[in-house]
């Protein structure tokens, strides 16, 4: 990772400009990140590159200020491009081991896991942090896909050897237990983007993430 | 450009997998190569990053016996992960500045051009070839989109100074007029990718494109 921040997934945005109530994604990301967002995620699946690139653009120069992170999702060139701090890769994406070689050792790399078989060999990857999706019903992606609960969670988190972020339907009122459960982060989208105030949602989401982590039995 | 192979964009199979008649991709490439294809690009648009490379490696296998140059559309990460020759960038994908600074210097960079104003934007590009297209009036793309004519291939190749490929429902038909107008090269999806014989159909386009060569007036 760069010596130029520090990575710290505890409340992770991911954005998503749909959810976004019209608002500029980096209007949301600035409140997020003035609420406590610690890591920002840009997911775009439809948009060519050269807006994509225009709009990540906007979200780093704020991020930028404020020293916070900035991850790709799934576009490596996009990273490449804009210097990002990393990317994020879902198993169909590019191999981690690839987007390593292109981006070198100083850059984050993410991965999705969905499974205790994905947490394993994720393990085998030179990589900083898994994601384990969904922890609870979603429909924020185009298929509605069951979630893992609580269980599901600490079983994938127990195996992982690296940090592990939750992402499904989080919110303020789960939070602090999926913190507590084993996760390192939260990662939220809609819970920030289709706030009508997405600083107080993510103040509020991190509060409740401390507090989780606060709770977390000490051999944690 | 790699020392290791010759940029001759003269007939140039962009490939199109639901256009192949459920033909594996390697397989239409390595007749057209035989047939005389000189440069192949991968155009992709759907699928994902993991699948997207493993296709590609199984082109770039068949490509690297011939030393046929592989170009990939759009995604320069799947370049730079593949180690391809180059990419073919369109007007909406990532900038070829950034693109040429991804891939360094060695590298082909094609981009597509639909007129004369982005025919002389790409006079201050350091690109290999523009792509001037659509030709003739053509479906291939999702949108139905208006031929600019062989007048018109006429005009925006005098402007150019690097070499052109003229592409959109090319075919032996035509080949010959196109090259004569002033194209380096003709580009084909269908005219490969969905003939019963991939290899004959290069083999007569080849003949077309160079007869039409033949014919130019010597200062073209």
């Amino acid at each position: 990772m760069n010596a130029g921040f520090s990575f710290n997934p505890l409340l992770y945005l991911v954005t998503d400009r749909q959810l976004s109530l019209g608002r500029p994604l980096a209007e949301i990301v600035e409140k997020g990140v003035k609420g406590g967002v610690t890591i920002v995620q840009v997911r775009e699946k439809d948009l060519p590159a050269r807006s994509f690139i225009e709009e990540v653009l906007k979200v780093k120069e704020v991020l930028d200020r404020y020293g916070v992170p900035l991850i790709i999702n799934d576009r490596t060139d996009i990273a490449l491009a804009v210097d990002a701090d990393g990317v994020h890769l879902g198993q169909s994406d590019m191999p981690c081991r690839i987007a390593r070689r292109l981006l070198g050792p100083g850059k984050i790399i993410g991965l999705s896991v969905e499974n205790m078989a994905q947490a394993r060999e994720a393990n085998e990857e030179d990589i900083d942090y898994i994601a384990i999706s969904p922890v609870y019903t979603t429909s924020t992606k185009s298929e509605l896909t069951r979630g893992l609960g609580i269980e599901g969670l600490k079983k994938i988190s127990a195996v992982s050897r690296h940090p592990a972020v939750a992402i499904g339907s989080i919110g303020k009122n789960n939070a602090a237990a999926i913190i507590r459960a084993g996760a390192s982060g939260i990662a939220v989208v809609s819970a920030i983007c289709s706030s009508p105030d997405p600083e107080r949602a993510a103040a509020e989401l991190l509060k409740e993430a401390i507090k989780g982590r606060d709770l977390k039995t000490p051999h944690k």
